[in-house]
């Protein structure tokens, strides 16, 4: 028997199967540090200690999107080593803050199972948790892959299809506010702009105007940092076009930081409805971003608002652009996310 | 109203506003190693906290350049997002060693405003405070930058042109030393070189020697630590050669983190009296360093003396070249910055 | 005299010499954080505390390798800035874990000199040894390097040659346990493999399947983080291709890191028995790696076992093809390295 790790295929995984994935992981100030360094992060619950604390909580946590990609990357040796593809996300929900000091495991439940209609391929549904060391969930998600059968002729292995009923967003009186979260003392000119939950409207667009190039050693740093171990993002000796495909994680990371400029009281995000890595990402290419507000909720604690926002990230191509006439995606938008954010009302 | 930020043009300084810039950032060890990751940053201060408590500190300190690059970063956005040109800085002073843990936010006061001949550009004088959560100042410079005017036809803003009378070199006497700083039992051979302040002539050069060829991930990367958010560090797109402009400051620190070799106890950066980037400098350059002694002075502390330094940075050419016969910079200087250092005596 | 250094010739070198090697360094999460961005490592013990602490240490260490890169780079000013070639390391030997807030230093012994026959070079041992704040021994090696001498037509300086007798590899029974390791609640789904020391047969070869591809900005961000100064690996300009020569510890991590797959619970170095750096390694090869196991052997603790490892890493090239016909190394072939791992049994 090969010592390596194969990876799961289709045949492998069965409804009610929980995988418990390897590797745990301590943050610390380190991670912290890397974040800011590789996206140009800036929302001040993330970077200051002193202005967490001023929002009740115990210091600045690790940004959301870092904790996501730590727990989505323990999930990729177990769920998508042998994935064709990363068909979609739905009713990812942050919490409990990731602290520095914290440590970070994952588990998955098979959710669903379905045999493609070519019967090569099948599609797994699967609930991913982070937890910390106390064994509290941090967040959880819902994705499905499309992943290959070891042997493509055998018959479907699932006694019956099982396709999970998810919902289309998360509902406003399911996010989680952090315990303590208080934006009452919120400093705005600390906080970069003077725009509240109040200042936005439903279907407002906004351009977040900066563009970063991106570089092969920082999404290889950033995704490895995830611990990442998907081998398209690494080596470049498998395509012919000697590319290395950049973690869809990156993008959606470049885009939210991006989006401080126009939506820099959104600090926290509570949740992730939806999301599509439309087009791929690769080095050289200038990612930019642009928001449109899909709703707003009052949440449970008084003085919290929930934005829920359209995050599109591109390269080049007009603002606000994002699908063509015949209702497909254009060829420069890399991500379209849909997520929920709080903010101060 | 656009939600982003459009930066401050010339109409928008008056002499006596105090700016209070965004987004606080506490430091950690994740800091401190990125920092050594980015430079051959040596200095033994700076990198042993067993070296710094015998020299009478808490621990080793942040960089006192990652501080002031932080410090300065968080100006960029109200003083130079619309700045044609850095055009100066002078009276640099670093107040108080800044610890991990400590958390950096910004001020800058306007004292200076004179619109430009050509009346579609000003200049503006701030004077830019860093200061830690227990509101200390860290440190403080003046710089001064050239800015677009919005309305370029319209006359001049201000009632009269102001501008401040700023020393041409910080006072031997006006430097701050780090309280309880102690070299006494100062280790030359941990430190790396036998050379105390007395070693050192005003008027000796000294060539550096090592040469680092510069990264586009590695300058972005720090740049991003710095939350620098100008973009032209980070886009290729609005320049037709394709390039990105490498932030001034990441010359500096590479250079500084060269002269270790030569300068290893120079350990603390107590001023800056003047600098200038000359000539930009692009990724695929190769930064070398030499310095000239400008001035000795002993300090109010016994044992720790001042040494002013010249420090170039460049791209090649003749070590000890800065000037050509007219006077001019040489098109391989990068950077030419007067600073005082604290050593052994 | 010139403030720069020149480094030791071969004359500099005598047979009881001790070097204390400037600069001792503190490291944190900042270095931990940063060692899991440049190199795929997913080794349980380093990545979480709750694992090492399961395992009986007080926290997770620093990688290994870093420590060893840390220990081995303070000593590159004084021992192999003049080096015509590294030829070897012997008794490599992991004394004691380092922790987050440890400080290290290191110094040298010449354990050996011998002027070599062309007169003009000379070969020097040195056993190097790192030791933390409370001067304990961390690890140490035997290295040798071939160092130019200053006056390439004077006379062999040392009045004998003297050839130090290092051991083949280390004997098992000198391997050093950590006190406390415990491996009696290991976790086999958490460190991401079900292998245990006694899957292991003398003889079995593994290919690690996985390759990265190697980027500039990489190895000199991981080489700088050591604070090793050897001027190859940043400097284009002194070769005419305008390539930079990768320190060859970044190759030992990196295929270190690869052998994870096949090799995820062979936790903690304990000893180097041999290595040699084949052929250089450039940014933009693909490395890849594949273990052969040598040896296994019980140690003093119950329930911790030691495999000795073959770990060859390649830049292309068949799998476990190692030498030519000749008996030469092949030409993808950039490292042979000869380890002691710790397991649970």
């Amino acid at each position: 028997m090969a010592k390596t790790n194969p990876g799961r295929f289709f045949e492998d995984y069965s409804v009610g199967d929980v995988i418990r994935h390897a590797v745990p992981r301590t943050v610390s100030g380190g991670e912290r540090a890397l974040y800011h360094a590789l996206y140009p992060a800036r929302h001040a619950l993330y970077s200051s200690d002193e202005f967490a604390r001023a929002c009740g909580l115990a210091e600045s946590p690790i940004d959301d999107l870092a904790a996501f990609h730590i727990v989505f990357g323990k999930s990729v040796p177990d769920v998508s080593l042998n994935a064709v593809a990363n068909l979609g996300y739905a009713e990812a929900r942050w919490l409990r803050p990731v602290y520095a000091g914290d440590t970070l495991r994952s588990e998955s439940e098979v959710i669903g199972v379905k045999q493609t209609s070519s019967g090569k391929t099948g599609i797994v549904w699967v609930r991913t948790t982070g937890l910390n060391q106390r064994d509290e969930p941090v967040l959880q998600f819902v994705r499905w892959v499309m992943v290959r059968k070891k042997d493509a002729d055998a018959p479907a292995p699932a006694p019956e299809p099982v396709v999970p009923d998810t919902a289309p967003h998360v509902a406003p009186e399911d996010l989680v506010i952090p315990a303590g979260l208080d934006f009452s003392n919120y400093d705005l000119t600390l906080a970069g702009e003077p725009h509240r939950w109040g200042d936005y409207e439903v279907g407002e667009t906004i351009d977040h105007v900066d563009g970063v190039t991106i570089e092969e050693a920082e999404h290889m740093m950033a995704t490895r940092l995830w611990q990442n171990t998907s081998k398209t993002h690494f080596d470049v000796t498998p395509r012919e076009d000697g590319k290395r495909l950049i973690y869809g994680g990156h993008v959606i990371s470049m885009a939210r930081a991006l989006s401080f400029n126009g939506l820099a009281n959104a600090q926290m995000i509570a949740a992730i409805n939806a999301g599509s890595h439309v087009n791929p990402c690769f080095a050289g290419d200038t990612v930019r971003a642009w928001s449109e507000v899909l709703d707003r909720a009052q949440t449970a604690v008084p003085g919290i608002g929930a934005l829920r926002l359209r995050l599109v990230a591109t390269k080049g191509g007009e603002a606000f652009s994002l699908r063509g006439e015949d209702g497909k995606y254009l060829p420069h938008v890399l991500l379209d996310l849909d997520y929920w954010a709080l903010m101060p009302i």
